[in-house]
């Protein structure tokens, strides 16, 4: 062929797809990424040669289909999250993402409608939009956060049919107590899902909405490896619920959707679950450095449980963003004016950020 | 939790879902599995040594998200399927399920209708539904071939969004030939899909529908590495098409679908084509032996361009899927009264089967 002999509005796509663009954050080769929270350590060689090892093992019958239940890597999360979990209670997919589709495929759907309190994860929105869902945006306070009483009027006003939480709260940071998870799901008649792909990073004595799931039959609660795993290129999100829950996900996946190298790779990183956690400590050390620097210099910087951090008090988010582009350092405009977020990275890719927004002058 | 708290009726599940069950073949723990179509030989060392190279690499940085846009895949995949393909025409996916998926989702979807010839790959309506897209099933001939007018009137009467041609067909073995092909093209006006997963097991003088490609934007056609390369545990799937094609499916498929570790076993696994496709010659020699076989033990052997055989002549189906389950073998009855499908395996493996069947007694 070589010639391009079309264009995408010369296809019969869906109608509500045209005009629209891929999403994506811009992947860029600078020396210092800091932009889509990804945990900038490398896996420790120890834990590459188990994984090298379990991989290997599952190449030995690579040609059969994978076990379509991944019991192996259920057992691991259920021991890894605890609570007294069960592999039953258990899901996993290639990243959050899928995990969350699987949810929206089983509760969601044409018709249906899921909420969140915006600013939040921006995939929730495509996700629900994608599956014929419609998506209500909720609101938080000045400083993000939502309280118990607040967030409950919201969900019993909308009456959605999936809720996304986010806690705690992407770009934000902001944590999301228990006692409003709650209050949600007790003001809700639909599935809530409390999405804890950052959970790693809040305090360590803060307990997870894993311990409401016992008699809440709508709760949902997702991680992910990608990020206190460092494991992002991995793709592997999961979720824990009732066991009736994820019989529904099971009549929504794709057979075999789970590759058994996945499957593999990740049940053996499960195992090293007490040196990822050490390296989540030094990811806090440093995002509580950026919180206190920025503020420093003069801009605000918002609580955050997470490995990242959202500041305000950017007087040209833009002009600041290209300016630290130039200086070899991405991080990420969300689109909150006059905010910017920056990813945790180790010590000396948090020296370069740091160094680099110093030069640029001080917050408005 | 430890106690089961709710059923799947108890849960706000879509209406449509209510009363489902999950797909999915038995998976026994046979001796002999010959009932999903895989390659039952395991991949060679040699590639299996290279592959792991290629994964010890990514997991260097698999805390960093994958490429999205998989750039060295499809170039292997262009390479290796020829007719002057360019990266730019490939797309891939977790299995060719969620490649059909991202099709479907682009060109399917609510109101919308998607069309095969039945018998098919029990997939399509599955996936079809899933989108909320409707299924047309069209008729073959008693010997499951369909002739170029008979699949233009059919196509043309029922004018789908999407068309799935299984070819060869799964699961019969029926090939459809180039004109066929080219006749639904014609009278269609929507996507056209050609599912050659099993391409590689027919004669390798007959040409595919990659031919067909240029000029034709509405064409796909889509492959797998689960039979040919014997990769059906890495879930690989691909497709070539129209560059525009592969833009629409951008706009939905999930950020970073594809893993780094899938990216970097798949591409490795590639440059072994040669190898692998000696394998392929092996399996059809048994594909062969089989039809020759079951034909002498008074049983009808469909035509087939596949790693499989339908056979028809069964008097009690049923009986004698269960008589050669008990004998250590197990095939899959695909729902066709008086017909079973086996999977051509290893010398060895197709010894047994046979051998069990013999010992049944002879077709009806």
């Amino acid at each position: 062929m070589g010639e391009v002999s079309a264009s995408l509005d010369d296809l019969p796509i869906r109608d509500d797809l045209r005009g629209m663009t891929p999403y994506g954050a811009p992947q860029a080769m600078l020396p210092i990424t800091l932009n889509v929270n990804e945990n900038t350590h490398p896996v420790p060689q120890e834990v590459a040669d188990d994984i090298l090892d379990a991989v290997a093992l599952a190449l030995r019958d690579v040609n059969r289909y994978p076990d379509r239940e991944f019991t192996a890597l259920r057992e691991g999360f259920a021991e890894y999250l605890g609570y007294g979990l069960t592999r039953d209670q258990l899901w996993a997919a290639n990243g959050s993402n899928e995990v969350l589709q699987h949810v929206l495929q089983a509760f969601g759907g044409p018709g249906r409608s899921a909420f969140g309190f915006s600013p939040t994860y921006s995939m929730y929105p495509l996700l629900a939009r994608a599956t014929g869902a419609s998506w209500i945006a909720g609101h938080r306070d000045q400083d993000f956060s939502v309280d118990a009483d607040s967030a409950a009027a919201q969900v019993e006003a909308a009456d959605p049919d999936v809720v996304f939480l986010c806690a705690p709260n992407n770009p934000t940071g902001t944590p999301m107590s228990i006692d409003v998870i709650e209050a949600v799901y007790d003001a809700a008649s639909g599935i809530v899902v409390v999405d804890e792909a950052y959970q790693e990073f809040a305090p360590r004595d803060e307990g997870s909405a894993l311990m409401l799931l016992p008699g809440r039959e709508r709760l949902v609660v997702s991680r992910t490896m990608s990020k206190a795993f460092a494991f992002a290129g991995a793709r592997v999100g999961y979720l824990a619920a009732d066991p009736a829950v994820i019989d529904a996900l099971r009549l929504v996946r794709l057979p075999y959707h789970l590759s058994a190298l996945t499957q593999a790779a990740a049940t053996a990183a499960l195992t090293h679950a007490d040196t990822m956690l050490r390296m989540v400590d030094e990811i806090v050390a440093q995002r509580d450095r950026i919180s206190a620097t920025v503020e420093a210099l003069g801009y605000d910087a918002y609580e955050s449980w997470t490995n990242f951090v959202l500041f305000g008090g950017v007087e040209d988010s833009a002009r600041t963003w290209q300016a630290l582009y130039d200086a070899g350092v991405l991080i990420r405009d969300v689109g909150i004016p006059h905010h910017l977020r920056v990813t945790a990275g180790t010590e000396a890719e948090t020296t370069a950020f740091l160094d680099a927004l110093a030069s640029i002058g001080s917050g408005s």
